[in-house]
């Protein structure tokens, strides 16, 4: 359990080119931060949308929904509406998204944008290569858009991190009456991927944010990464959408019946 | 569609007193935000916790089981644990949560607290007077702690907002290629309201934080408040649970079959 700076800077610089694929991401945003510099403690957060075209994941793809399924591990749900047919699915990463991350804006006409192969080794990477540059204690998120269940609009989420506590265990900590604070694990990488939102935008050109004042929850080595914030399956209530979890009730209860009819 | 600024101030102050039933919210956080002021376009982030305490939402509750049933409008979801069993439920309010937004943590033994009864109005409130007191324009929000689907740990969310744009709808934006961006829309309250979180931590003292740098977000008028973050029904891939989904449909077949048995 940590307590958290009560003082926090975010910002987006502008200048950061067109990203392509083969660009050193690290030096590009090395060269990004250099005015401002970077201090110990900083987070540097960094969508993965320019990872991705640094790592040269955008690929020629005619269409777009082959490009989904290609992405996509298990289908979670899916709505028909008026343009076609929203996919909620469970990708590589094991993350639940529309669409499984791929990606379609902001890339040229034919191409879509996969997310990278593996985000938490792209923010080690930047991780080391940021600290060896500016010879501070650092940590990175790299971060994606994303739906929730229940709620409208789209929030920033970590997809990847490196340097920081993820997940900030405040069970073992008490309460201002002194009992113990029993169920609280705070999602600090999600808060500040959605922090570093704020400040970027959507429109492109600001693909990098900084946030100081965390400094608590850098740690001195890379951590699991974000891929912890995915919940094991097992664990997970929301595992199939409603209509589709109910449909295999009922195709199971007429397949039972069908193997045992009554007498 | 707004470009936001591309720097944020996000700070929590200590010193905030215990708060009671019929305590003056909009002067205890006034008093606390005197020092540094509040400049046109802060937006001010209030726990839902302390907005609950100053309305006298403390109720006794020999059981908290008992409490959380009292709230609930409908269940969605339930989890037998070893101490117990998780229920996620619809609340009044027609958030989504663990427990329905009872909360026995930092309140006497043999009370809970229950969230406000219009969330939307106490941030109206506060807006008003706070507005009044510093002559500047501000917006509020009002956040609770909740979990999500599919991701672990706990996210500040906004459950009560006036005077910010709760939703950024880009749609009719264009990308960087000059291709209509389709989809997105940002739910800039829960972005808020997790930044919030970031300064405030989760063991007490610092309910209120306040965000500078969204002066294009704040609006002239209080607008639709933080329930347009609520999901319609109608729209919800995930009102059920998997396994109660999934139950609904065997129970639902079955019945069908004891209707219309096989001739």
């Amino acid at each position: 359990m940590t307590r958290p700076s009560s003082r926090l800077a975010v910002w987006a610089p502008d200048g950061m080119g067109e990203v392509g694929p083969g660009d050193d991401l690290a030096r590009l945003v090395g060269d990004l931060l250099e005015a401002e510099g970077l201090a110990d403690g900083d987070v540097v957060v960094v969508t993965s949308k320019v990872v991705s075209k640094a790592e040269g994941r955008v690929v020629a793809a005619a269409d777009r929904e082959d490009a989904i399924t290609a992405e996509t591990v298990r289908v979670v749900a899916t709505r028909v509406h008026a343009h076609g047919t929203l996919r909620i699915v469970e990708n590589r990463l094991g993350l639940v998204m529309a669409a499984a991350g791929v990606d379609a804006s902001n890339t040229p006409e034919g191409t879509v944008l996969l997310l990278p192969e593996d985000p938490d080794a792209s923010a080690r990477r930047l991780r080391a290569a940021l600290a060896d540059r500016f010879g501070v204690r650092l940590a990175v998120v790299v971060t994606d858009t994303a739906g929730r269940a229940w709620r409208e609009g789209l929030t920033d989420i970590a997809i990847g991190a490196a340097g920081l506590r993820v997940l900030d265990d405040l069970r073992g900590g008490t309460d201002s009456h002194g009992r113990p604070l029993v169920v609280t694990v705070t999602a600090v990488a999600d808060e500040v991927a959605a922090a570093s939102e704020l400040v970027r935008g959507k429109a492109g050109g600001r693909p990098v944010a900084v946030v100081r004042g965390l400094a608590a929850h850098v740690t001195d080595d890379d951590g699991p990464g974000a891929r912890v914030l995915v919940r094991p399956a097992e664990q997970d209530m929301f595992r199939e959408g409603s209509a589709e979890a109910y449909a295999r009730g009922v195709a199971d209860a007429r397949a039972d019946t069908d193997r045992a009819p009554s007498a």
